[in-house]
């Protein structure tokens, strides 16, 4: 398919960064910035839909797990699926719900990821906000539901609620949701380079897996600090449900922090890793 | 491969839902309802015959391991590969026996996908008839030699089959097993969708992940509600070889909820994500 | 890439399962019987060597995790990998290696995928042989490797050796062995059927990891009866190595279990599946 | 796309290892030694810049996981992610990494890997340098985050050094390095490699998830003997942060050890699987 030549030109290409005088790609113009115009189309409000549905199952899934964890840990020694398996809920479920929504919404799932996207011009400010209400509900009906199929496992197993624990300050927690999302994000980015995928064309196909696996390492790392958030509309909706004093305590850390998460791994692909792409919209 | 201006394209077509002038794929034809022609064919029958084999292998493998973990729990403190280990066996065989008959007879292997197809005309009565018949026959058999292997250890923990857990009630099961079949049956559509196979002709080759992934995090999340069926064929193919009252009383569950969360799973993706498909049919 | 109608027409054929008049695929020819021509050639020896490697290394991690997991669940409460941790360090291994020597040696590392690469023709006699014996010298090398690193850790946990446990018969083992080889071979076959190749051609991409998970949970079932070897290179290895009568006496069961696994999934696919294959070589 | 003779002739191919007369692939020019004329480009730094934010981002992300495992395990029973958790903490952020960095840098994150692509005359030596140094800068930055967030856990909890465990000896730990480290550059030269990608050139697509997957086994294999290194730049960090006498007393084991099984890797890749990529550069 691909010449010999052209092999050994795209080996060339990775080794100096593709910064040749001739580029193989054409990054993306920039999106309007408001975006009104998409106000018309029934698409923005069918991947609205999508980030509702995704969000809720998210919140779905992983909640049911993380209480049946707790109750199986409580009640019979060695019984649940432990942290490891409430790692892979959080992680697995991002993995298959990026693949699922990805043709339809882009496949956020997460306001931090949609606020990084806002910030490289990938989406416009009414999508934007669009989805994050989409998410936040979402989550909300998400861990509703949780509560309706079960509410005394749901009280006593904590709700699925984001707290920074005991043993750590309110800094700690912070500093890691900042790191855990710009983590996260720096996966988003990476995946979905118009560069990269120019240059090697089934670089999509793999690409909701190593955004799964940041999840699923992020919760690894953090489930002991502040249970993991780095999406802020998943502690949101918990928050919401659970509705107790300590969860809504701590809500402004995983929203700050995944913010700035996000910020700063966009700073870091933009204006590093393709400081070139960004000229080319000036 | 592609140019630089297709690229662009394509993401735009993803930013847009793809609702551009000239579609880039087509919708396969509706299958005829009853579809007695394809009765002569010896490919449906091999096709059976792939699905027996294979929901066997499913129901083998898997309550082997249920069976291991349990014995092992009691036997000895931290002996067995634990829930997640089980999670694990489901979600990796369905991984495993999808990617091995998506080609042979599409790679249902559970009655609720193919009821889901069935609805949305992907196959014809006929064969979701037999297909559901040689599920059912081959999960019965698959348990049938997990019991020939050793019957005591079988009949001691259980025998695999789907019971409510004693802490929720039937509704709490049966919603848990609507919601648990909606992720996969959307999975499974989200990733053989035709638009999507045309846009990025790659997706088929990890189509069975993400599926198998599905049913990883949904028995993640409720085994402990009710060790998750969301297959039909599984239930009762573990309810006919324990054959104690317990697992026929919660029987009726494990086949109005995979068929409810499947029907709801094709109603959303048919007339919300691709309501333009079923224009197309009218 | 592909039109619309080549795309309708490849669904239409994994719907009727490709028995269109004109095949888009050919099988590639069976190969000579003994194959004494393939002696004169380097690649030949290299692909021996290649299969002595991977052997190694696999029974090396793979008996080292075994090892470590049983010191530490005695030493500490909760402290090693677990079973599940054993049984990814098999799916894992399998994954890699055979996804690293695909190319060099078609990638078996394992006399039962070879046996039934020999019955349907798809390497000569003289090569299996080959493979065979460079598979249980790098067997026995990379076990003996693991006692060399520490002698006594691998003497007291039963050094990787496969034994039936107590709590199941003889044919117990045997058919578990059985079953569990008929799930990797039918994958192997699956996974690298010319047909499937070449309607979608970038399956091989992803055929070592079903291969892998077919290891893996294989492992997760078998574990607590036979401590799963589905490949007698495995089990001689540790037998000699280990050398204790226990090992030496359920030795046969790892040879006879695995052949007769891979001759049935041989036959089913030759036979059943792929009927028209066959009839072609005639 | 490909014809039907094209695909017999590759699976020819696949079997006797491509010794065929018309080769389909060229191996790429070897670097020069020194790579001097590099140091005048943007893109070397920019890809020093992605190793020591990759480094720094894996040592952060993997030793919170180790400190919180520690803590967890001690803390409350069965509370943690276990050892099984800590090993895919280290292969999910390689493959990510490698997956991230890949198009930049080479994605190398790890001082091993970069002395076997100098040794296979990939990379200048220049270049090999300023990666070493931005790898081993990351991974001490990566671990101060670690302690920054919490002193008191980080010092109780080991600080995730690697330490040579008290039933093996010095000898058993320069070996287990050397073998680990030979599992992952023997997959990440067989990944890479040109002839792979030429006659299957969607190779590169699946290559990180090999590489994480060695890096996970591995772990799995080695944790309870050393903690497992592999990665100098690891160990280092670790070291200095930590800075007790334990963690540099085996320091020079985590040194030799990779760097031994890199070479060794390199030597078995180039002389005896591709001899002919050899004899071309001369």
């Amino acid at each position: 398919m691909a010449t010999d030549h052209e092999i050994v030109q795209r080996e060339e290409n990775a080794v100096d960064g593709g910064e040749v005088a001739g580029r193989d790609y054409a990054d993306p113009a920039p999106q309007p910035f408001l975006g009104a115009g998409e106000l018309r189309r029934w698409s923005l409000y069918r991947a609205a839909i999508a980030e509702f549905v995704a969000t809720l199952l998210f919140l779905y899934v992983t909640v049911v797990t993380v209480i049946g964890h707790k109750r199986l840990q409580q009640e019979e020694e060695d019984g649940g699926v432990g942290l490891l398996g409430v790692a892979w809920a959080f992680g697995g479920m991002i993995f298959l719900l990026v693949y699922c929504t990805a043709g339809i919404s882009g496949g956020h799932v997460n306001p931090a990821v949609t606020f990084g996207m806002l910030l490289a011009r990938k989406v416009t400010l009414l999508r934007a906000a669009l989805y994050v209400a989409a998410q936040c509900l979402g989550a909300v009906c998400g861990v509703g539901l949780v509560r309706a199929l079960n509410s005394t496992h749901f009280a006593r197993h904590g709700g699925g609620a984001n707290l920074v624990d005991a043993g750590y300050s309110k800094g700690d927690g912070l500093a890691a949701e900042v790191v855990g999302t710009f983590v996260l994000v720096y996966t988003v980015f990476s995946a979905t380079d118009a560069k990269r995928s120019a240059r090697d064309s089934h670089i999509p196909v793999l690409a909701p897996l190593p955004i799964g696996f940041a999840v699923f390492v992020v919760h690894l790392a953090t489930i002991p600090i502040t249970g993991t958030s780095i999406n802020p509309a998943r502690s949101f909706g918990a928050a919401v449900i659970y509705n107790q004093a300590t969860a809504w305590n701590d809500q402004w850390i995983f929203w700050v922090g995944p913010l700035i998460g996000a910020a700063i791994a966009t700073l870091y692909h933009e204006h590093v890793l393709r400081a070139s792409a960004l000229k080319a919209r000036e």
